[in-house]
């Protein structure tokens, strides 16, 4: 048996300990558990055992293992926070939460609301006035109830109801919304509110009416009614002599780069510990929280704010992956665990593949004067997981290549979250969403995505600074007004910054107690940003206010264990974040100190009709780059690209009859 | 024989034929050729032509094939212009240009510059100094002279000269330049000028020195000192039933896109008349112009700023791709022509390579309830350029994907220009470069490229717009301070835009003369911005003065033949720029009307040490994207990503040594 890494993500065996040490401290008691995960072990105790590791050198006692646990008392409704030591097996700390606080959804209380909902009467009632025909019935989709009461204390969902076909399991009911929407107390199970949803740009709605029949906008291939293209060909990625990554446990070792991949339920995949030829370079590297809010003001879809980590999870929400459909080439998969509600250990198949891929040249030059060219290959090796949060879909990548660099890629696709609009008339719009069929309407929203880097430079105390691109003053250093130079500007305590195209800013992150021989400069990487619109609510609204992490692209604030969260730990129902907004406010220096850098990023996504009914990748990517970080291209030493080693084929040339033309002289 | 399509490149025939056509028209005169191509052919011909191509219908005359030459006579240094008709093998004009205009450089003259600098007896005398050991020698690559004197009219090289060893074909004299640089009079073959480069971060200059050996910085895998890495597998693409596009002479089909790849000389790579299952989208896409101005503010660098494309031309520097080096998979090869400066033609090889690969996913969603996924990966097809300019490269493609995408991808390769630096004190730097190993430093640069988009959107009168994202007021309409909306601003005459990031602002093309039948707006492709520094050269430096193109990132000009490069058509030494900010001066009316579209994006470049001896790739991307051109997803028809298609290797899982680690219960 091999011991567990202080990386690892949760066992079975730790979830059902879990159990067994909540049961013994609450005899009697029967609870719901919402969550029973690894908690991030303390970073004072990690540092010296991966510093051993890296160094070989003899390893310190391991780090405590700690389990985190959410859980409903179901005899008084009360919800817990507790903290387990894996170790001596007992608890660290149990404590009742707010009533106020609303843990994320699980997977099982999504079903719950589902069933509750579809099987409520005044859902039925709302169901048969819309008399509808044979083989058609209606769905649910349970969204987390976005705040607007800021005395609200009761668990709530809103369900939006679609029409769908009984025969397919992949009808694409987003494609046919209905206009009621019922409100329902998770913990009561009553029904709180039935919401109507208004047909037209106003907000007037009206009593269900019998359903109209229109076209629905299928997307499985199946349901199509054009036929599939022929001509695509195969296109087989064959790696005869197996990876060139080489994994053990949870640790990867590839070109020489090593890190752990980790994973929890809340943010799925993280990776840590990454090392490059045995210096270290990121302690953590997460995706810490996203939100989605949508632009349309009519209510109740003011309510449309998901936080999709911190109100479900992306650990939970991750796809089980198969082979051949998600990935090409040479596969490796990882499993996750998460429980259920009963605490029963639930294993998550393939929610993470690595696998190479090959990214077209890395490097080239030709020296024109003898026509020898030197050519490299950019092999990447491609962390991935692919999140189903209910109609959208997010493919998140971390893309190690062998110029040691390191690139997150978001990819968004799924379909549209969309509702019912009465555009059978010519020209009939709203000026916050996109028609995308008869009857359906996708309203403006925007992704906002917050990059937690907690970066270790060649050690674990940096710097954070920005440099802009500036012109030279017009004086006698500068006599042909065309010299240009840079301006640093250090962030010496914990705050935030704005990104600026016009200005070129980079942001890096350096460790100012080691000089780069070449340079002369401190080692640093840089954090290529993706400069996005911020969030577009207004500074008063809730959707602001709760999401607060979304309006700067940078923080920096100094470690603390537990501060992982972006939007704070408890985002479901929240008035206010609790997250990077709050902890910047410590003014904590951050100059030569553990720090961490918080990027936010993000889509405005005005809804294409090409996006329905599943929406073509959109594509984000920020990426950290060394910057003077080795004294020289770190891929030099990577082989040349050649077809002996390559094996292309070369597209025949054409028959005669197609031969070049020639012109009669 | 097959007939020449209008937008067919030069043949050598035709090469032949326009020499044979000069020498008629200047019977006794000696001619130095510098260009001989094809002229772009008359739009308003062209279009009947394709649209009859595009509807199946009978072919009108094929518009007139017209060709290009520049040329000088030798007798008296005169430099001309002709434009001959290849049909009629006829003088369409010849003109004499004003002394002050100069032509590009051509590979010929490229080469006698070189060495006409290494047997000049003054440079001669300087290498004499140096005292160079055995086996070392000194190698120049001449530079167009940027202006710096509005009354130059001579043809001028400055000649940058580095030390190099003799023993090897890749021997990188990047990382050790000289301290003196001649400046030569190109039609007088004579020296015109010492000048002595600088060696510390003033001005100060001194006579040439004994060379003192340093390490010499090198990316050719045989010269360097370290081993190269040993565990990188083979990752060969197989494609056993052939690729999925077809080609017939210069026109591709590919997945319902069809395009013509065209080529000359100055931009190199060409597309020409995109249709997408049938319907027009693009009439032509090009790299129309690029500069690269330096920021160092010393003499002489204040007049390193090279226009790639109007000085040189992409064409005559394009590679000639090899088998496997440069691509994977199934590659076609397109070849090219050029004239040598007698007039012979010259085949160019294998400059232009199209093949596909496999781009990750292009939509997936899952339905949680039933687990069922549907899943397609986004094949692309790649039509790829790479130029070497000197010592940079550049990688150009195209690439098509099934939801009928276009994406303009540029890589940033090759090697850094570099100066010398007296950096052996620890700490020398300057403020607008990197030192980059013993002895040299890597200026601060800009590339400004302009990407020239001829639209057709369903036809060829179309309107552009921009599009910002802005909340709405905070009024009745919006009471819980959620929505947001969208404002349009037309661009109804010539005239440049910004880019915002804050506002989220796309711009877009579209045809108010077709409406989507969803969402009831004009059909309409959008133009994803890379936005981008612009130029940082002050305004009225020279090096501005002759880049306006470089200043804004968005330009539109009502179409004119003729009217093809950003800068105008003679860069080389131009006292100012004779492009889109002449053109949009006219204030022609743009709104549905045949319009061009012009992107200005760049790479502020700062390089790192990273950068150096050869430099990782820096990506660029812009993309056009369909957004209400269709009713849906014009993928949904792409088959479904299956094992059985893509044939995918699994992973082993580990052996039970490895097995998951277990805590005892």
């Amino acid at each position: 048996m091999m011991a567990l890494h202080p990386f690892d993500p949760i066992t079975p065996a730790e979830i059902q300990l879990a159990v067994k040490i909540l049961e013994a401290a609450f005899p009697g008691a029967s609870l719901r558990y919402k969550k029973i995960d690894v908690n991030e072990p303390l970073k004072k105790e990690v540092v010296p055992y991966i510093e051993a590791e890296r160094l070989g050198k003899a390893l310190p006692a391991a780090p405590t293992r700690l389990l985190q646990v959410l859980f409903h008392r179901l005899d008084n409704g009360a919800f817990y926070k507790a903290l387990l030591n894996a170790g001596t097996r007992s608890v660290v700390y149990t404590k009742q939460l707010p009533k106020e606080v609303q843990g994320p959804v699980d997977a099982d209380e999504l079903i719950e609301i589902e069933q509750l909902c579809l099987s409520h009467p005044a859902v039925q009632a709302e169901i048969a006035k819309m008399q509808l025909p044979q083989g058609v019935t209606v769905c649910n989709d349970p969204w987390i109830y976005g705040t607007d009461d800021p005395k609200e204390t009761r668990r709530l969902f809103q369900c939006y109801m679609y029409v769908v076909t009984t025969d397919h399991p992949q009808n694409n009911h987003y494609s046919t919304p209905c206009k009621f929407s019922p409100v329902f107390d998770a913990l009561t199970r009553e029904l709180v509110r039935m919401d109507y949803l208004p047909g037209g740009v106003d907000t007037q709605v009206s009593e269900t009416q019998p359903w109209k029949t229109v076209e629905t906008i299928q997307y499985a291939h199946d349901l199509l009614t054009e036929p599939l293209r022929t001509d695509l060909k195969p296109y087989i990625v064959q790696q005869p002599e197996g990876p060139s990554f080489h994994v053990q446990g949870n640790l990867v070792s590839w070109q020489k780069w090593k890190f752990r991949v980790g994973f929890n339920t809340r943010e799925g995949l993280v990776i840590y510990n990454t090392t490059y030829d045995g210096r270290n370079v990121f302690y953590r590297l997460s995706v810490s929280e996203m939100t989605v809010p949508y632009g349309d003001p009519r209510a109740p879809y003011h309510r449309k704010q998901a936080f999709d980590v911190g109100d479900v999870g992306f650990g939970i929400t991750a796809n089980q992956l198969s082979l051949g459909c998600d990935c090409l080439g040479y596969i490796k998969y990882f499993d996750g665990y998460r429980s259920d509600s009963k605490g029963n250990p639930v294993q998550l198949k393939n929610v993470i593949c690595l696998h190479e891929q090959d990214n077209g040249l890395q490097h080239k030059h030709t020296n024109y004067r003898t026509g020898a060219a030197t050519v490299v290959r950019n092999r990447q090796l491609v962390v991935q997981m692919i999140c189903t949060v209910s109609n959208y879909e997010y493919i998140f990548a971390f893309i190690f290549d062998q110029a040691a660099n390191i690139e997150l890629e978001v990819r968004a696709t799924g379909i549209l979250s969309t509702v019912p609009f009465d555009n059978e008339k010519f020209g009939t719009t709203v000026p916050w969403g996109t028609n995308v069929g008869p009857g359906v309407m996708a309203p403006f929203h925007q992704h906002m995505f917050s990059f937690r880097i907690d970066p270790a430079i060649d050690g674990f105390k940096n710097t954070v600074y920005y440099e802009d691109s500036v012109p030279m003053p017009e004086d006698e250093n500068n006599p042909y007004l065309v010299g240009y130079t840079t301006e640093q500007t250090v962030l010496r305590t914990s705050g935030s910054a704005n990104t600026s195209v016009e200005r070129h800013r980079v942001f890096k992150i350096r460790n100012d107690a080691c000089i780069n021989p070449i340079t002369y400069k401190p080692v640093a990487y840089k954090l290529q940003t993706a400069p996005s619109q911020m969030l577009l609510a207004g500074n008063r609204s809730f959707g602001y206010k709760r999401a607060e992490f979304a309006t700067k692209p940078i923080w920096v604030t100094k470690y603390q264990d537990d501060e992982l969260f972006a939007a704070g730990e408890f985002t479901n129902q929240s008035k206010q974040s609790e997250g990077v907004e709050k902890w910047v406010q410590r003014n904590d220096p951050v100059e030569n100190e553990d720090l961490v850098l918080w990027h936010t990023f993000g889509l405005t996504h005005n809804p294409r009709v090409e996006d329905f009914p599943v929406m073509p990748v959109e594509r984000v990517s920020v990426m950290l780059k060394p910057d003077g970080f080795f004294t020289k291209n770190p891929a030099l030493d990577v082989p040349a690209s050649t077809q002996s080693f390559n094996r292309s084929t070369l597209h025949p040339e054409p028959a005669a009859c197609c031969a070049p033309a020639k012109v009669k002289l």
